[in-house]
C-alpha cells in the first residue's frame, strides 16, 4: 500500500518545433518530450494530463498539467532536475504539490488565449516564429465591433474545426480585447471557459476577415448563429496563437 | 563601356541558424545566403560588403551592406524580389541606391551593439535564443561604474580575441549604457567607431565578473591599461548580441 501524491506543473513552451502538445506517432510532442523527462526522474512510465491539448506549432506560456507520484517527492529539485533534462524550448516554470481533487483540466475554469498578428508588409527575422504576418492593412476598430457578437454563452459550432466530436459546442467567451501596439502590432487575447478545436484560430481569422474589409461586422453575428463552419473565416495560422494561463 | 551603380540594403537577421555573415567553407552564412538570392535576381556572381563581420550565432537589427548592379535596377521591386528569395529569419528592411563613393564598411562613422541578459535562475523558451541567461545576481550599479572606464578613445587590445590581425587595436567607444528593464533582464548597448573581434563580447564578460562582484569595477580599468586578453573576463555567449545599426 502507498499514497499518491499530485504534482502540478506550469510550462512554457516554443511549440515552433513540436507536433503539439499530446503524444502522437507522426512526430515529438511536448507531452512525450516532458513525460521521457519524468521518467527519467521517477524511474517508471509516466503520465501528464494537460489543461489544454495545444496544436502543433502553437505556444504556451502558462500551460499547467498534473501527474501523480508516490508519497514524498520533493518540490524544489523536481523543477531543477526538469529543467535540465529538459530541451531549452520547453521550461518548467512552476512546481507544487496538489490536492488530489486537482485535475489540469476539468478543474480550470478559465483559459486565456493570446493571438499575435504583425500588420506589415515588412517581414522580421524576429517575430516570424511568433506572430501571423498580415500585409494588408487592418481595421482594428471594426474588429473590435465583429468581436464583441463572439462574448457570451453561444453555440460555436461556426468555429469549430471539421471532424472533432464533442458533446456539446457551446462555449462562454469571457472576453476578447485586441490591442494594437507598437504600430504595427496587433494583439487578440480571448478568455474562455473552454475553447473548441481551433476555436481561437477560426474566430481571428473571421476577425481578419472584418478588419480587411471583406466582411461586415454585423456579419459575424450571422455566422455565429448560423453553427456553419464554411460560413466562417479561414483559420489564422498556428504559430501566432499562444496559451497565456489557465485559471482554476 | 557601362556605369555601375551602387546599391545599399539595410538587412535584420537572427543569427541562430548561421556561420556568422562571412562566407566561409564550413557552413551557411548570411552572406551566402544573400549573394546567391542576389545572383537569381542579376544572374551573375554577386559579391556584397558588409559594414560588420558578425560571428556565428549573433543577430542583427540594422546590418548594412552595398553591392554593384549595372544601370539601372529598379530599387522597390528588389526589396521585394529579395524577401521572396530570402528564407524567413533574413529580411530586406530598406534598399536603395546610393554614391558610388559610399561603402558599407569604410564609410561607417558609428557602429551601435546590444547585449541582452536574462538574468533570472529560470529559463525561458521565448528568450534563450536571443540572451544570455545569467543565474546569479548580478548588480548593474557596480557594472556602470565600471562601464565608464572603457569610455573614450583607447587601446583595447586586453579585450580582442586572441589570433586576431589588426593595424591597431586603438578604438573609440563613444558610450556603455546598461539598463534592467522588466524586472530581469539587462540591456547593454555599446556604440562604438568599430569593434575588434569579439570585442562586445569580452567587454560583457568582464563587465558581468564585476556585476558578481569576483572584481571590482576599478579593475577594469587596469585590465584595459594591460592590454592583455588574459586579464580581462569570458567571452559573453554569441547569442546575446545584436548588431543595431551602422550611423553613416
Amino acid at each position: 500500500m502507498y499514497h499518491l501524491s499530485r504534482i502540478k506543473l506550469i510550462l512554457q513552451y516554443k511549440g515552433t518545433h513540436y507536433h503539439g502538445w499530446q503524444v502522437q506517432p507522426n512526430g515529438v510532442t511536448v507531452q512525450e518530450v516532458l513525460q521521457k523527462a519524468l521518467s527519467k526522474i521517477y524511474d517508471r512510465k509516466m503520465n501528464v494530463m494537460a489543461a489544454s491539448r495545444t496544436d502543433s506549432g502553437v505556444h504556451a506560456l502558462g500551460q499547467v498539467c498534473h501527474f501523480d507520484i508516490e508519497e514524498g517527492g520533493a518540490t524544489p529539485p523536481l523543477q531543477r532536475g526538469l529543467n535540465s533534462l529538459l530541451p531549452p524550448d520547453i521550461s518548467v516554470i512552476a512546481a507544487e504539490p496538489v490536492s488530489d481533487t486537482f485535475h489540469a483540466q476539468k478543474s480550470a475554469k478559465k483559459k486565456i488565449y493570446e493571438y499575435r498578428i504583425h500588420n506589415s508588409f515588412l517581414r522580421s527575422p524576429f517575430l516570424h516564429e511568433y506572430f501571423w504576418q498580415i500585409p494588408y492593412p487592418l481595421d482594428v476598430k471594426k474588429m473590435k465591433m465583429a468581436a464583441k457578437y463572439l462574448v457570451g454563452k453561444h453555440d460555436f459550432q461556426a468555429f469549430c474545426a471539421s471532424g472533432s466530436s464533442v458533446k456539446t459546442t457551446v462555449r462562454r467567451v469571457y472576453g476578447i480585447v485586441i490591442s494594437k501596439s507598437e504600430g504595427d502590432l496587433i494583439l487578440i487575447t480571448i478568455t474562455g471557459s473552454g475553447f473548441l478545436k481551433q476555436m481561437v484560430r477560426n474566430i481571428v481569422g473571421t476577425l481578419t476577415d472584418v478588419g480587411r474589409g471583406k466582411i461586415l461586422p454585423l456579419q459575424v453575428k450571422k455566422i455565429l448563429k448560423s453553427r456553419d463552419r464554411r460560413k466562417a473565416g479561414p483559420t489564422a495560422v498556428a504559430k501566432g496563437l499562444i496559451l497565456k494561463s489557465v485559471i482554476y
